[in-house]
């Protein structure tokens, strides 16, 4: 446990109210999406940037590890305190949009701002934050920024990183540091910002973020193509793409999951139907979007789709998505327990990826419904296991590490867009050589080398 | 000099014939688009990526600096071997385009490649790489990446740093480093290719890049639109794009830059023209163009434009160009040395940045034309001296130093797109606190302790 004397300094930074330290308060804060536990020492809630500096300035002296916490959604255990230490909640205080800048089309949040907050604020006067991970409604941008998160929109419009103008951040000695501007163009020092994303509170602890936004497009429409089967679907994927079309979202289900949606929610499906693809299309005229819509029938109906449904209106749309809104969900049927990981592969390597997964499912006779970004490469792979068994989680784990093995042979990663945390470090090996984590260990060592920043993360040392 | 065991090391790993190290040849390798001149002790040209580690071993362990090259087209000194050492030439062997993927629409390309012939291969295949920097024709990808360079087209399409994928390259010790994928989205370990972007060659030499391309353009259309004056045309930039156009380029001329045209090249302007904004629009669907040219107009003559141009065919959009394309050579009629700056401010700055920018001109009694890629923010501001009087030269510098001050204020850069290399490193100090300049220090060292790599560049220690 945390010195009462820390404790106490904690509390004359922030004030005795943002200190938590009693048990319960400690167990709410131990738990993130993984639904691993691991206890902090103290739990921190700063008031603003100048408190994150006198936090992290004393932990640094004293060789406190400091793990910092938007909602805790994460799916790699990137928020929690593995080596315990304090939780520094920046959901409470610095949750706050500081600025809709329309004339530049900018946001300026804190970070503990929670994603869906920044999307309507911004809807309202005309504009879009277009990263929509599927937690948008409880994640914060922080947490967003430290994973790079995705979402559906990433196929037109890319995903976290693509929108990161500037960060104000605090290293781990206090010093606070302002990376990048309110500019299209900047090429004047290094690129922290750039280093800042992903990196999983490792480096620093965001204090400030500014964010891109773009117009509102104009004119929408929801479609969904259906085929025999996923190698028609996956070569529809990325043969549309190259032959021009540039969906909105493009989004894969496969037969286990269409399955799954029949039978758990009575969902209305065509009998033979072997994968979906469901998506938008946008524009700022009606004859882009008959362009895209066009382009994207063409190729599916080249790939053997058997329908390809063009939404008619906002409720036939939202008909056509409900599909993929309880692809999550549904899949239950096939294991009590799902080993969840979210690999991305160079689009034209699909149809082979998802053979490869099928035949490793085989071998470890697990069922394997995959489903997710297909427009992006980022497949949701989902090893369904019985949770009960010992012995079913340790071959789900092995089966993971050959679909990683297989992903990264394919020129893939092991992360779309959850992160490493703690879930994907023992991975790490099959995607980076020793020269590569070497560079990772000495670039961590050079912002933070008391090693008081989320230590453990990512397969970096405790 | 270097000790001849060391030219003779040189030698054994890549050949006698690509090492030289006699007079005409340092002589050769000595300059870049600044015109100022460092004499290396030898240049080598590595073959291949395996060359360039076994150069840079040699090097870390016998302390010898290395700076590379590519063109040595950069205008602000990245490419100078200022502390001597060995230029490390990429355009020599290094000069292929690997691989075109048509199918991820991805291009694999070694860092010798000169921008334009990758542009030319992709359009041959219906396909288009964005970053277009005035340099197209000679500079090359590598030293684009290194620079994170800009171009006409960044207001739609973004910058070098938006398509960059993937990179291979050396450090300083001769570690081989893969960094990025060939997928849209990878959060597995840090972001090394963002830190490589725009790092001038101090962190790492880029031995191979992957970068994205997409679908060409179907239709495109010139516009021009002119203005009585330089505040009408800078609100009619911010204001139009805040408006939801998304113009492929939007260039902007001051009224000196048109009276120079109209003086040294005869072109035809109107007589009351204060001030041009040239671009593209561009779009799949004919409605798309017409829509972005509306959206165009409307804003324009919202801010008193006194005409609207539409190209009416290629011939006549190419027309519309001449006066942008002959910008900077036309101002030499106002000094016979421009001492140019590439700075960047959020775009609704501009209006009151180009009066301030004139108001610094009058005050040291210089004429201060200014062009540029207004669209995203980025103006090219030539302060113009005589070059011949010292006083001129040092008063011009002063200049610089207060319009610096001016756009650090108001939220810019002092580079939007041709880095800082040495010629604005006095000038790191106004826009980069000691905190902050400590960071870029402790990344540089974390990369390369022995600081072989370009030492002395972007206001780090030689």
């Amino acid at each position: 446990m945390l010195d009462k004397k820390h404790i106490q300094h904690f509390e004359s930074i922030v004030s005795k109210e943002n200190v938590y330290s009693d048990k319960a308060h400690l167990i709410a804060y131990s738990y993130d999406a993984t639904r691993t536990r691991f206890e902090p020492e103290a739990v921190v809630f700063p008031r603003d940037e100048q408190d994150i500096s006198d936090i992290l300035k004393y932990c640094d002296t004293h060789g406190i590890v400091i793990t910092a916490r938007g909602a805790g959604s994460g799916f790699t255990g990137g928020a929690l305190p593995i080596n315990g230490g304090i939780i520094l909640g920046l959901e409470k205080h610095m949750n706050k949009i500081l600025e809709i800048d329309m004339e530049n089309m900018v946001a300026v949040v804190q970070p503990g701002v929670i994603n869906m907050d920044l999307q309507r604020a911004v809807e309202a006067v005309g504009l879009m934050y277009p990263p929509d991970p599927a937690s948008e409604e409880y994640s914060t941008l922080g947490g967003n920024v430290s994973e790079n998160a995705g979402g559906m929109r990433a196929a037109k419009y890319g995903i976290t990183k693509d929108y990161v103008m500037a960060l104000r951040a605090v290293r781990a000695n206090g010093d606070i540091i302002r990376a990048g501007k309110r500019t299209i163009k900047d090429v004047a020092g290094y690129n922290i910002a750039g280093i800042l994303i992903a990196s999983e509170g490792t480096l620093a602890i965001l204090s400030e973020l500014t964010l891109k936004l773009i117009p509102k497009p104009k004119f929408t429409k929801g479609y969904m193509g259906i085929f025999p089967s996923v190698d028609d679907a996956m070569n529809a994927v990325f043969k549309s793409l190259s032959a021009g079309a540039n969906p909105v979202a493009m989004e894969f289900m496969d037969a286990l999951v269409v399955q799954a949606l029949k039978e758990k929610l009575g969902i209305d499906l065509p009998a033979d139907a072997g994968a979906l693809l469901i998506g938008d299309v946008d524009g700022n005229v009606p004859e882009e979007v008959a362009f895209q819509l066009e382009t994207l029938e063409a190729s599916f109906k080249e790939n053997n789709a058997q329908e390809f449904i063009v939404a008619h209106d906002k409720e036939h749309r939202d008909e056509l998505w409900i599909a993929r809104r309880n692809a999550s969900q549904s899949i239950t049927i096939f294991g009590s327990k799902k080993l969840n990981e979210d690999i991305s592969v160079p689009r034209s390597m699909l149809p082979e990826a998802l053979k490869a997964i099928y035949a490793i499912g085989d071998k470890y006779n697990f069922k394997v419904p995959c489903f997710g970004h297909a427009g992006d490469g980022n497949i949701h792979v989902n090893v369904m296991v019985d949770g009960t068994s010992q012995e079913q989680l340790n071959k789900g784990h092995e089966a993971i590490e050959e679909i990683f093995q297989m992903v990264v042979d394919m020129g893939g990663t092991l992360s779309g867009e959850h992160g490493i945390g703690t879930s994907k470090a023992p991975f790490m090996g099959i995607a980076f050589n020793d020269e590569e984590i070497q560079l990772f260990k000495d670039l961590k060592n050079s912002f933070d080398p008391n090693n008081i920043l989320n230590p453990g993360k990512m397969g970096l040392p405790s």
